[in-house]
């Protein structure tokens, strides 16, 4: 294994420390749990965005804190979900008598530690659960996993949240764009998780793993690799089935890198399929490439479609001030 | 190799649609030559940003066009210079009656190029050629490398220009900004150049490469992978060895990621680096830390420092809005 680290153990620790103070205009670290959260006060009132998960994923959810997004965000040791304590300090600490809205990607741990925040609580508090990976089907038995749709949610509702939208309307626009989300990925190669020090997976000269999930866990499906058109046809063709557009149907188009694959064949990928949709009718009149929800040092990519409202679109349009994405301020 | 192409052949072409496309608020295309430019017109009289070089580096020089930085980039085929037509048509569509500003990155034939499209171009013109790598000394035969601190030329100088500096005034701040701008990178891995299909290098899996260039080329030395503070008190010494910073220098930080880093590993990078230079007595004011200067899919990264004076900081500070650096606007 070949990463830039002192040691195992205190990697999450100066990594948090170098990204707070790269960032100090717009995030401060607690460091005792670990939380990250906006240096400048919120409007009284204002719903408290609160998100989290395993580290590796960076720039999600930290370089989402700030004005027009996340209050907060909680990460826990790489590919591991946070602790119930990190999570209860970051709502009391950014909690501004709006309530908290929690928004989680479906992934059991996750699920449980956030469930466990929400009871402690002692504010009015709602979750947002993000399962936008059609990877399985609805049916699963632990149900969809939450992968590169989860900043989508994020930037909606944290534009309503910064706009005065009270608990319950923000609860009910996160599931709102879960629902019109979809997402579906491939892998080129495995990530190293530093604490394993090898590879997750082995995979083939060859191979590629359609339907990954964003710690490498297996997709639907390996097959040979072949050409880019191919390859977007096939995720491409999964999202169409799953969410089922109409024709003129509007839409926010998001490539996502895992981490190693180089921008040149992100926008590649995104200009495949921008024209598989176009073929179909659908509008796709908003657009994210870059990587926003990387799996460490994994080759591929995901593809995302959400379908837009004029709502939404206002709403992901809205002023956003954070490390990672930033517009209109 | 395992890559998200079609063709060799028409890489760039899908790729620059898909750029184009997905940031069709910032850029156009010019399909023939290969060029981007802004999508809006600028002041008349502004002196005209061209910047340009192989391709493979993104989001460098593409990603830098729009207000505050670029007037135009010319990306040529992976590693490759963009020809004298592609340069010659992007500063005609661009000049707006303050003349041409090249920013060039010291390598051979990017050097020629440009030089051959400045004797053809019918209008006043000027070079700045940046060469910011101190890995080989400055004696080299060929010169230094430019590399990561050419976006900070790129930005300084960009704003100066947009608030109206003539073109003598822009040629002489970039080229002060190179003067006071230093980087060294690391290479855990090699990139794979499409066309060639393999790995430009071969590494021992507990070998780096200490001041490797931005396409691969040889370093310093082949070394033993080390701890993270290791290697940064390594690069940061050489730079600081070069650049010789008084006690209370203010300075911009910038890390760069070679492509295939989690952005978890650089943020370490940028506090370990930041740690090194403060115990020094500079003054870290500002920070860049992200995948800017990529060389495809290598692991590894980059340090660059620029000694900042209170003009060079009011430039830096100053509103642009790319695809890929944005703020202020």
């Amino acid at each position: 294994m070949k990463k830039f680290i002192n040691t195992v153990d205190n990697l999450l620790d100066q990594s948090l420390r170098g990204f707070a103070k790269a960032h100090a205009d717009i995030v401060q670290l607690n460091a005792q749990p670990h939380f990250v959260s906006r240096l400048k006060p919120t409007a009284p009132g204002k719903v408290a965005l609160i998100s989290g998960g395993g580290s590796g994923h960076e720039p999600l959810h930290s370089g989402f804190v700030g004005a027009g997004m996340l209050d907060a965000a909680c990460p826990g040791q790489v590919f591991t979900s946070p602790t119930p304590d990190q999570m209860l300090a970051a709502a009391q600490a950014v909690e501004n008598g709006g309530g908290v809205l929690f928004i989680v990607k479906n992934y059991a741990g996750d699920v449980m530690n956030f469930e466990i925040a929400s009871e402690m609580l002692d504010c009015p508090n709602a979750t947002v659960l993000v399962c936008d990976d059609v990877s399985f089907p609805k049916s699963h038995s632990t149900g969809r996993r939450g992968v590169a749709g989860t900043l989508i949610v994020e930037k909606i509702v944290g534009a309503a949240a910064e706009a005065g939208a009270d608990l319950a309307a923000c609860k009910a626009l996160g599931d709102k764009v879960n629902r019109v989300t979809a997402s579906m990925g491939v892998a080129l190669s495995s990530c190293t998780v530093p604490a394993l020090g090898k590879p997750t997976f082995d995979i083939g000269d060859n191979e590629i793993e359609m339907g990954v999930g964003i710690h490498g866990e297996r997709g639907r499906e390996r097959i040979a690799i072949r050409s880019a058109t191919e390859i977007v046809d096939y995720l491409a063709g999964i999202i169409d089935d799953d969410l089922k557009p109409q024709q003129g149907q509007a839409a926010l188009l998001h490539i996502n890198g895992f981490g190693a694959t180089p921008l040149m064949e992100l926008h590649l990928i995104y200009e495949l399929a921008s024209l598989f949709w176009e073929q179909r009718g659908l509008n796709i009149c908003r657009s994210l490439v870059g990587n926003y929800t990387t799996s460490l040092d994994m080759a591929g990519c995901s593809i995302t479609l959400s379908l837009l409202d004029d709502e939404l679109i206002r709403w992901w349009d809205a002023p956003v001030h954070t490390a990672a994405l930033r517009w209109g301020c």
